[in-house]
């Protein structure tokens, strides 16, 4: 098993590791890919920029690498990190606010609201 | 805010709603899209066979639909799924039972280890 970048780009999926929430998806190059694992950070490489960046270089909102895993062909990232701050430029905290209505409707979540899983009535109770 | 098939394919992180997995990460263009919404089931496109596919229609472990949420630039999905069996064609719950170690090694992670998360712990408290 090795991590294939002959297809090019590998998409990155980024995991809260406290929350299990998905927070963004960002693409890596090899380089990229290398710089996250020797920083213990994450750096993408920007499809728009054509270029590398460090996530939270300007926001300060940097990711803290806690567990990689890779998929079972080798061309898909998953990665659970300690976020510095929200994933979102908007400054949410996952890039993923609007949900699909059952009307076909898209709609921006509430931040409070956004992702509310069991889980979360679980630790909710747990804390009480 | 719109899903933005411009770029081309787009990429859909697939979790699990009961467990907060990732379980995989397929594409899906904008029929394979419009099918997921229609049948309540997922729908992919194949990158290397080029044609849509439904997942669990070979292998009977479809995904139910529970869930559909858009990234901040439209150009990603993350669908929350009850999935009726492994997501894997290997076998696997997840795609993603591979582990990069701090050696650099990447290792396969047996099924009950995966992704074991705080959750899941508290998930067995809770249980017992």
């Amino acid at each position: 098993m090795n991590l294939d970048f002959s297809k090019g780009l590998i998409p990155a999926v980024i995991v809260d590791d406290h929350t299990n929430d998905v927070l963004m998806v960002a693409y890596m190059n090899e380089v990229a890919y290398r710089k996250t694992i020797e920083t213990g950070q994450t750096w993408f490489y920007s499809r728009s920029r054509q270029k590398l960046w460090n996530k939270g270089a300007s926001s300060g909102n940097y990711q803290t690498v806690k567990n990689i895993y890779i998929d079972c062909d080798g061309d898909t990232l998953l990665i659970r990190v300690d976020p510095q701050g929200p994933a979102c430029h908007t400054g949410n905290k996952t890039c993923f606010f609007h949900q699909l209505t059952r009307d076909g409707d898209i709609i921006q979540l509430e931040e409070s609201t956004a992702h509310t899983s069991v889980f979360d009535n679980v630790m909710a109770e747990v804390e009480e």
